[in-house]
């Protein structure tokens, strides 16, 4: 065996072992008994223990550097499967035991203390523990971008979400799109104004919400003989192997847009998992790129797909005859409903429009908080300020505030921004799809996803890791990730309606 | 730490590890997509893989032999324990690897031909892949039984699912039980020509049957905190960890008996998990002892508790209020339609007294193929022949007769009779309960189980592998298995109604 070789079959074993703890990590959500819970960490531990040691073995190096030295006796795809190999060895190995342990003791306490904190709206109880989790999270950055050289340490965090992703290149397209939003907003409330939420409560038992669910995910090319949809609090997706992908959602029986929006959201991210190839499972080239890439694929479904007319010509008709009570609620009205702008308190709860402001502010504080320029005690305060600013009404305590995201808690610094990220990419990915698909717009209007999905297949998800999300989307759209695509998209739809 | 605490934290890593291989059978059996299936095999394969190098580790050989040199500073449990994983480390060790392969390559392979004769009731398919696996066996048992005198091989098969049983002590109490169901068959095929079974016919719905069967295995005492139930095309039961074990069913909307009784037997399995020590998780003293207990466990629920008339005076006006269809049958046309007695081919469609004769017949080929008295070529004329014997009517073909079992495809001879021992045990049990808790039937008539199950749990599940299986019996009973229990009950069915 060669040692490029040796490198497939360790990372076949590791994606065996991965798979089997997402098995063990879906059933958790799905099924598990309460009083399994316990027995279930344990059993996660184990085989997290197993893959650790033989994720780091220090053969996997010598086999890298053998590999790296005979990089001219590689093909692309194998050179492109050693460089992500490297990336993953490097940072399995650069965190030292100490810290490894440290961190998880400390972001467990910090969730707990997160819990009870925004229980009780009272931040104060959450401070020492997240000045904690910053700490160690500042050694964990600078770990990771030892040798790096010029690579600051907020992107050091950036990169384990979104690859080769810098604070620098996303704050101008962050601004861009901000200024954008603030601008639309006035128009955008006046036509949500006439939206009527009221009108479209009704009774929509789980079942038939189940059933409308399943006929949209088979039409856009969800394969559910590779993949199911339950039911649980939080609803995400998840791959458990090349040909088995789990999605899960929630009901509203009131409402059957929540759970119908929600589906088109994981099924998006089941087509990303449904499109790897199948052939590479194991390596990088089999494995999904970034966050970001990721989070475009949910949002394109969901939104430029999934909130359009075009989408709704040919959904309705069948939404009325499932549910039987839509008789009264015209298209145009239920189309106003489901693009209402709202703005809130609450990021999982926001509009397209009002969503990326979350997360800006969100950029914008974590960057502040990690470089010291603002103190984990002035968060409630510097929160506060920047939302009313932006979206100018005040946050009423803590919990409608900083303390509503789990994200800080567990260290994730440099994960927000890959939301916006997808939105973003995810305008943009579906532009080119039009400009480059002949007959795009024919085929949308009479329910035909095939070319979109083909595309999207050919352009992000049989990419694997073999490109940068950066080299993904300039060889699919022909430009990095700008802001004009998804300003035009919100422009469209709310300036020039 | 001490060598035992080392045997300790092994089988704890190993239990760990097993459980963990059980949810993913268990989700391969409920809810896995179809196109899963293949990588869900490699993903077994890599954990029996990791497992066996763990189970098989000469260290344990060390820590194993220098905890029985120092026997006398272990307490009684220890000891228990320490033979136990002996006895485990042994049966993992003893058979070469080569033959570990060619077994399950042979028996992989001699089950493909197996569905196929199966389905084209055509023994001639079969036989050749039967004759490999009954000579690989065969040197499986050579394996298992050097070095213990007087050990035969057939035993050494059957001490693999019944520790310490020997063929020479079933054969009279299988003989006794055999005559006493030849002649009390008249009588109860007299009885039951009066049962209705198409009174019983109506409408079930599903989701009244799992609120049925809930309410049932709530009150005998199914913890559904640590533990569920589930839907697949052969019920089974599985322990995913000390505090979750989960049962499944299959619904028939025309006759919801079927799946309550399979339910009420799969509790028993259930309860038995529920009751092991799970502080004892890992050891053999929290594991079950032996498939004739475990089934011994499954029997007492289903059919001395549930088939009796004390269950139904408490459970029939429930039941005719949940389907709302039972008024016209009265509660003593339903008693007979539920223990009526129908011979048939097949085994696992048998009523409770027939089943046993299905089990002798299996027993006593089983034998004589495995010493060599029986040639696989002579197995359909042999069956067939002992089949009218003791039915008294003639196999219409080898699909109701020879091929209608997987286990002989598997290698499993010696698994049948625990089917035996577990009637024989279950009725056993009851009476010794019956005798040594005051107020028994008083309790059962009230519906009140809790002071059986505490019974058992004590007398049974608690016992774990510290006795073997027939010492467990003595211990509770005060008598090995034995075949007057299970005639009594059957004759006060049958004989005395």
């Amino acid at each position: 065996m060669s040692e490029y070789e040796k490198l497939v079959a360790r990372g076949r074993e590791l994606a065996v072992l991965g798979s089997t703890a997402s098995v063990l990590s879906w059933d958790q959500e799905t099924y598990l008994p309460p009083a399994g819970v316990a027995f279930r960490a344990e059993q996660m531990a184990e085989l997290s223990s197993l893959a650790h040691t033989r994720a780091t073995a220090p053969e996997i190096g010598e086999w890298l550097a053998s590999c790296e030295g005979a990089n001219g006796k590689l093909d692309p795809l194998q050179r492109a499967n050693v460089r992500e190999w490297r990336r993953d060895y490097d940072k399995a190995t650069r965190l030292p035991n100490r810290l490894v342990k440290e961190l998880t003791e400390a972001t467990s306490l910090a969730r707990e203390r997160w819990v009870a904190a925004r229980q009780e709206r009272d931040f104060e109880q959450f401070r020492p523990a997240l000045e904690k989790v910053l700490a160690l999270t500042h050694e964990k950055a600078d770990c990771l971008r030892e040798g790096k050289d010029g690579l600051s340490a907020y992107d050091a965090l950036l990169d384990e979400y979104e690859p080769g992703a810098e604070a620098e290149a996303l704050r101008p397209v962050f601004a861009e799109l901000r200024d954008a939003i603030v601008e639309l907003l006035p128009a955008a409330l006046a036509i949500s104004e006439q939206a009527q939420v009221n009108r479209l409560r009704g009774d929509y038992p789980q079942a038939k919400q189940e059933e409308f669910n399943r006929a949209a995910a088979m039409a856009i090319g969800f394969d559910f003989d590779a993949g199911r949809i339950d039911t649980t609090t939080h609803p995400f997706c998840t791959g458990l192997g090349p040909r088995d992908v789990r999605l899960t959602t929630r009901y509203d029986e009131r409402d059957f847009t929540s759970s119908f929006f929600g589906v088109l959201h994981e099924v998006g991210h089941g087509l990303y998992g449904q499109g790897l190839r199948a052939d590479a499972f194991g390596t990088p080239a089999g494995e999904d790129v970034s966050l970001g890439i990721h989070e475009s694929q949910s949002r394109l479904w969901e939104n430029q797909v999934g909130r359009s007319e075009a989408f709704w010509r040919v959904w309705y008709p069948t939404a009325r005859e499932v549910f039987g009570n839509l008789e009264g609620l015209e298209m145009d009205e239920f189309l106003l409903i489901v693009n209402r702008v709202e703005p809130s308190y609450i990021r999982v709860e926001a509009d397209e429009l009002t969503y990326n402001l979350h997360i800006i502010l969100r950029f914008e504080l974590e960057q502040a908080l990690f470089d010291g320029s603002l103190a984990v005690a002035d968060l409630p305060g510097a929160w506060n300020e920047k939302f009313e600013s932006m979206f100018g009404f005040a946050v009423d305590h803590d919990s409608n505030g900083c303390l509503q995201d789990v994200h800080w808690s567990l260290g994730a610094l440099g994960y927000f921004p890959t939301y916006t990220l997808g939105n973003l990419n995810a305008a943009q990915l579906f532009d080119a799809a039009r400009e480059q698909i002949e007959g795009f717009d024919a085929q949308l209007a009479t329910g035909d996803y095939s070319g979109l999905l083909a595309w999207l297949r050919e352009n992000v998800h049989e990419k694997g890791r073999t490109l940068s999300p950066d080299e993904l989307m300039r060889a699919a759209t022909g430009r990095p990730t700008e802001a004009h695509h998804l300003v035009s998209y919100l422009r469209q739809k709310y300036a020039e309606a």
